[in-house]
């Protein structure tokens, strides 16, 4: 379980999950956005036409099916948002596995301001819980081989990085962050460039020595050519059966990395990181996600 | 299918379906964010290492499965976003269904700024449309009755108009927007107000006259109680069974509108439309959404 | 005498007026651009000059003519925005009424960050005091019916809130915040629409359930088709005389709220809130407001 | 009339009155940020729901009293933000002096475009109208003598900078645009800092060569003294009377400018005109306006 | 050595050194700008990956070679932004002259909040302490004279108000710190208003009284006409050689002030500044600065 | 010389010099951002009080020394911010060599315009000149040996992407763009890490699979260590001398890319490039810019 409790917004700080921080702006951003359009002009009208202004109330939020937990700081920061002074307790951590009824964290303080947070607070927690649930699974299936499961750039607009946070929080690692970070010469990048060999040539000649160059290809002849530039960092084999990767793994025999894609789904993980792949990215991590269901209860 | 096509970057005005538009700014801003996040500082370092600047092509944007389209304006927008000059052909408008591999749009001109868009236009489209389907399915599934099928405001921070236009697309209506547009008064409410009565007029008392009231019950002593005070302009029936469901509505009378709330999968929606509640919200409408695979194909 | 003192730079909540709470970051931001257009690129270039960077100053501000007060928060976050350090005590609440002479607010601590905020602070607490002491001279002319005065979407560019906010303070109610909280179906409206009843079906169709409708009439043969249709919640008798007015209160009979518009001064207001309407709204409440004289005197 | 039509979305240039120029950044923000406080999240619903996507109209503002004109542009432009091939023509322009019934512009195009943009553009065109119409009356009541009449930095906030272009289209002058154009050293800089020799000494000495230094001074022995540094090159004389200011005119004697301030209105600003002070600055232009009624009409 | 140490992150006050003041919004604005570009997604990944969460170090900024400091306090806020528990100590103030190897300040804390922002803090204190050190060259070249050295708007883009700054630490004083503080009328300017009488009652008429005119000439015969108009308050002497410089301020005699420029380098300084003129303007303080070298150093 | 004209501010697309494309979005906030510090509230007070507003001018930039060209296009653009209308004719393409007196530009239009513009146009193609003839001369100087000249992180503060832009356009190559697109292990990380092995192995298991790892060293017993780890993909030799340097090259033996960093001048940079290093990296590329000495002068 996470030890630092430095995200508070009178910190300029960063929220911190193992070795992957999100940048305390881009989560103070976040929330701020997702306030604003529950809020309109004037915030929680019926709270305010209802609730006593002084009014004081303690909640408990608590997983009510298993999974596995993230983003429940973006949710303790979404309340320290409408009321610093409001009183906080996380009993879990991101990364945390849990079990239905799980009590998560517990806000005690002004009823108003808790009232105003919640949606969104529970909004980003179950989202999130969501996509580290998913990967947890992905994970457990693929079994006892070395390959990672990694997440792509098909996440939800606007949501990248909480997402490629939560990934990591269910024990997945991430591929490209965006498309600058890393070099991905896909099929049209290559029958523009007019094949793989220019291709990577063109792509050595004019990126930095501190980025890494990763090509996709779908047939083992493809990937001899790959093999022979020497340019290559990874190679991404695309919808291959696993006969066919393992045949490349072979091939390959460690010059460069190799990463399986396409067609993973629970059934399939097992089979392909068998193969002996370094890598296995899935798209549905983060594309296609169930929220894990979080509610909130005021306590008498 | 729509007529208009006047969504494009020298021009302030709409995205439109039916009669619920989107701000402009609202959807460019949401564009921008997420070519944002996906560029970093350099944007597709990718294409500009291996496509040279002036390469020509033409993509196609195709369903691969089937479903109801909702966001396709904001993937044309992407593109356009990108470079102003492409060329770009809708086939479908969105509210529209189809099947997989129906095309939905054709994009030609400059490959790299194709490229770059590429991913963001389909993470749009493809959510966009996943909530659209889901909410058709539901509604389809509700049968011949009344009731309308509402989403919530469990919605994805940050897109909470465009997955409230995907609900439109997808045939349903919306509840709230957020927390200003209406009142809305919830158990914890009554509970630190002191009840239905003073909750009720404390809020009647509070906001002004253009804004509706609506409160959350769970029995149907509750209910004689809402209905006494001739307050609320609307009461949602929370978890009731389909029996109690039908005694509230008998009671109501048409004095005030009957939501159904909790429990709508669909397999039950049927059943809770045919107790003649008039409206029924879902969550699961946008919290938990499979996106509908939609993808780009190059043209030779 | 509000007790609330929870406005203040390191605690994100909001400035409360009895139950019309102002955003924090709104005002905020209303107050960081009011003072970044008087700073320009240095700030206060005559303090910086001629003040020693430690002086120390106390001052008052002091009503100069009678008035209700409204905007003193805001004036005090002005001043806690160039230094939070400055001891400031309210003698007064928004909302009250006070006499020429009446002292509002002390400020104490350095003297280049009072010299700095002084005509911020006074700008908005002039005007909005301006706008509230108008409100409450038109609630107390109209007597005591049952007419609730409200002000109107004529407000400045920038400072719709705040202004209904001190419309509040003054006793006022508020009519629709902007466009989109509630459907107002005018002249031209129907005009375009092809009548009433078409206007009004058109209305009922596309908005959510949550949403209030209003039509905007003139005559009472328009009046009798607005009531037949039995879908507007409040009907705006537009420019009628009182003998009309009194006509459409005794046909309308309770069935929606009746309010009126167009030629309410201080001298016809009571005549027609005699008439029995629910409401009258009053756009110079907001757009033609004379600043309450409040000023600023440093003690020695 | 100005010739120039510059002023639309897609060019970037400025709003031009005499040699007054606005940039277009700070208009576009002005406006951008109005209709954003008035369509909340969904805009114009009632047009939404009632009027024909693809309706069009013709409609004219126009003056409904006398007065003096400013801020047209502006109004033009919030159409343009809405609809950028809305067709308008402009029949007068800022700093004219129209009477009731004057036509001041007319605008064609889609419906909903116009009406969504109509309650923004009047509240900017009516107010900046009221406040050139103050001036003009202002600066006619002075009468024929070298005296320019100012404004002050008591503006509204947010709309310094078009209030004052309001002023020059009225035929006034500007002082000080903030606190940094310019010194202005008033009486509790003098009592902070020592005298008024310490105080114009200490200016003198840290503001760079390219700015102007006041004082503010109220009686003919603190003028001596300002003369006798010879470092002013303006000072305001507050509060005196015409007596006073006659003496000091003589005393000053074109050394430097003479500013007569405090208590100007309507009835006494000829006399004071006439004592040959060189400039009169009256908060009133910008503190205290009464929007100019200019309405909208449909054309059938 | 400056007293004040008000510059801290919880505390919305300003930078000061001697009598200019860099808002801190400014200032903060310019951190956060460069930090992110500095950071971009993810921030520093090698400290995230290598450095545990929790580890302490201590840092000292020293000067590597002599000079003048300017921008200690920004590098001081850099720090602070990353973490506002780091423990900080100056042990120099901006303005001061320093010799190799002297300690500029001490910082204690979080060893990745350090490392992140190192690059950043360095930045900005060896480029202001460049500019600061070469103005201090200029104004000792310059001599016992009564010239002032000023800086011009050939500044770094985006950094106009902080170099001005660091000219002031280093001992000069700035001309205009923009286009809109005071006039200044250059050939082109004169050219195309038809002669340097017209453009000065030009400007005379259409700016306010606050406003400094300053008119650009080259030879004696244009200075006669510029002393004839009485209009302009300073003149500057462009590209004139000393000779002329020396005629031109005799024919001047006081009645504006005197201001050469062009061509001056720390070898001419001293005979321009001898030939009695006011002012001398270098565009090389800012447009052209070696970074003064300042480390950071790890404490075992 | 670049064909693509394809900047413009109707067209969001993107500075091109090779295959290094600058962000249109980031090349606007820049220039906007530039702008908005010159003009302050009104802009080029000069000008509007001076210049009539239709009059015309035609205006040459050309270089006044000899050198390297970059930012040409962010001149051109910043001229077509304030007046789209400008006619611009590039003479010159960023990466082309220069002598003092070619004609770069020609820009004609708006006088006002041009003039509102010049300075910052000159500023930004000044120093962007002056880091690119600085690249040039250290790429010229480095011989003809393999090693590519690498700018760093020392950037001016908000310019870091339009600097290393310039770098490339004079020949030289880039290392890590932030700190987030790569690793780069540096002492102190190795110290607190507990040494060479522990670091890359932490840093190996959190980052992701397409992120390269560089470590700095300054001993060969490092160096040794860092070979055997077989984890880095970069060493960085750090102050070597080049008998070191030539030893390291030898021992790495194309396994890893070898960096020389520290001490890099004109005069010692062949002998650098000699040892048979990869990459030589130096600072001063963009810490110590003198600006290309670049004019503007006006056609009769």
């Amino acid at each position: 379980m996470l030890k630092n409790t430095n995200l508070h917004a009178d910190k300029p700080c960063l929220i911190t999950g193992q070795s992957f921080q999100l940048p305390e702006k881009l989560v103070q951003d976040l929330i701020d956005n997702a306030l604003r359009e529950d809020f309109g002009r004037m915030g929680d009208i019926t709270s305010q036409s209802v609730i006593p202004e002084d009014a004081i109330a303690t909640v408990v939020m608590a997983a009510r099916e298993d999974g596995v937990i993230a983003g429940l700081r973006i949710a303790e920061q979404t309340f320290k948002t409408l009321d610093r002074d409001l009183d906080i307790t996380l009993h879990i951590a991101d990364g945390e596995t849990v079990t239905a009824g799980t009590e998560l964290m517990t806000v005690s303080g002004n009823a108003r301001a808790i009232l105003m947070a919640e949606r969104v607070a529970l909004n980003f927690a179950g989202r999130l819980s969501g996509v580290a649930s998913k990967t947890a699974e992905m994970v457990q299936a693929a079994g006892a081989h070395k390959a990672t499961i990694c997440s792509t750039r098909k996440t939800t607009p606007g949501l990248r990085m909480v997402e490629k946070y939560a990934v990591r929080m269910g024990g997945g690692m991430n591929h490209r962050l965006g498309l600058d970070d890393a070099v991905l010469i896909k099929d049209n990048h290559i029958a523009i460039a007019g094949g793989i060999v220019p291709a990577l040539e063109s792509a050595k000649q004019n990126v930095g020595h501190m980025v890494k160059i990763e090509i996709e290809i779908d047939t083992l002849a493809q990937l001899e050519e790959v093999i022979a530039t020497g340019i290559a960092d990874v190679v991404m084999l695309d919808n291959m059966n696993c006969d066919d990767l393992r045949t490349a793994v072979n091939m390959i025999d460690g010059r460069l990395l190799a990463e399986a894609s396409g067609g993973v789904t629970l059934k399939t993980v097992a089979d392909i990181a068998a193969t002996g792949v370094d890598l296995i990215s899935v798209g549905a991590l983060t594309h296609s996600v169930t929220c894990l269901d979080i509610g909130l209860d005021f306590k008498a």
